[in-house]
């Protein structure tokens, strides 16, 4: 099958290293030259080019930009496409996406890859990115069956497990587990920023360990996404802070009340929960 | 020198191995005999006994009971030693039990290893658990020098890095990095269990990562750990809860607000902050 993938960085990259090695043709498309010259050499692609005229007969595209470009650059690629192509994306937030593309396109099928590293770059793609990785689809009631088909077999020989949902879902769903806990670390780094005794915040940084380290972890990483995620997902990510802000608020009060039973039972139903969503 | 080591769980037996090893003669405590038996088989200390007037002839004496335990097993302890002995505690909160003991005991100082495992009991004792971990001191104006010394050497044969601070310094950086993490991280997973829509919660479920794992790690821990340092901590902890709950709220009317400057200014100043703490 002929597949195209529109940008090529990790997620697009990765993607073409495990296509090609299925058979797959792979028709690359960058912005920049250099990326598509680095991105044959290194074999993630068959072809690239900087044009887009260069999908006009893939079966398949999927739009691997960063999400702010996946719109704009759609509505360039469709005019080099047939109707039959079937598009989908790797965006991390879907229904501003769905929304806008989905009218235009009836073969157009949602996606998000959950993959990824610290890295980024055609030089950071990696084979077996995906596997056993959640990948999740968000294709409507008017979507054709065979387009679900057809991007479900390319989806599933990557390795990845397939979650369907409606896009709105989807976006609560990363709400909860990947944009909220950015913005709760990133408070927390920030309020111990406060510490107005100096020789007490470098103590704190002294005694810093595992426990901080990691609850701190994603809020102190790429300042970039965050604002992303907020960008995109500022709705439900509103809704999940509301309601974090809130049980944060009863915890507080069960402090200042000394009520160490409630406080108690709340750690203990925090506790059972977890494994349900980690191990 | 003869060191006795009053509660044989994690840190008194560890502290048992590295002391003796170094040629001490240790004499541990415990309230339950088949403990004295264990920790004598184990090799963590050369005597032990349920009866406290084993360590009439101690020069140093650690009290490395669960932190509700140290004052009244103090208060028990007293009378069986001379005034010159030193003691010292391992309690994970220093100003209550500082103010408690400092006014009974001359040869008193507030100590705090960091350093533990998930594990307790004499059966998770271990060689060489404070190495390079942090162990801090808060001795007052009216600390002998002399007992500063020999207990700093003792400290420092542990492979220890030692802070002096002030009681109430120590508890507030701990309420810091060590106690408003667990609050912060228990409020993600509670938040997140409210989600009503069953079909998002299980996709949540499914989809949480390596963000979600490592934020709610401390959250998920232990519920009575927890408790105990709301219980100890109080004061400072409800500090840090305050300031961490302006910066939340900061964060939240930017993102109401979609001030995405603003917000990519305060998530740079966090990605700068945090290798201040951690590596």
């Amino acid at each position: 099958m002929k597949i195209g993938i529109l940008g090529l960085g990790l997620i697009g990259g990765s993607l073409g290293y495990d296509l090609r090695s299925q058979g797959h043709h792979i028709l690359g498309i960058s912005r920049r030259e250099s990326t598509c010259q680095r991105a044959i050499a290194l074999g993630s692609v068959n072809e690239a080019s900087v044009n887009m005229s260069l999908l006009a007969t893939a079966e398949v595209v999927f739009i691997c930009t960063p999400i702010g470009l996946i719109v704009p650059q759609f509505k360039q690629l469709i005019e080099h496409l047939s109707a039959a192509t079937i598009v989908t994306d790797v965006g991390s937030v879907k229904a501003p996406i769905v929304q806008a593309i989905s009218p235009l396109w009836q073969n157009f099928i949602g996606g998000h890859p959950m993959a990824g590293t610290a890295d980024s770059g055609i030089e950071a793609a990696q084979r077996d990115l995906f596997l056993g990785r959640p990948y999740v689809l968000t294709p409507d009631t008017t979507t054709p069956t065979t387009a679900i088909s057809v991007l479900e077999e390319i989806v599933r020989s990557l390795g990845a497990n397939i979650y369907y949902c409606q896009p709105e879902q989807h976006d609560r769903a990363v709400s909860w587990i990947s944009h909220l806990p950015v913005m709760v670390s990133a408070s927390l780094i920030a309020a111990c920023m406060d510490e107005t005794d100096l020789e007490v915040l470098q103590l704190a940084q002294n005694l810093a360990s595992s426990g901080f380290r990691d609850t701190s972890r994603v809020g102190g990483g790429n300042p970039e996404l965050g604002v992303m995620m907020a960008q995109y997902n500022r709705q439900a990510l509103l809704g999940s802070l509301q309601e974090y802000r809130h049980n944060l608020d009863e915890l507080i009060n069960l402090i200042e009340q000394e009520n160490w039973k409630a406080l108690e039972t709340k750690l203990q139903s925090t506790q059972q929960a977890r494994p349900d969503f980690v191990e």
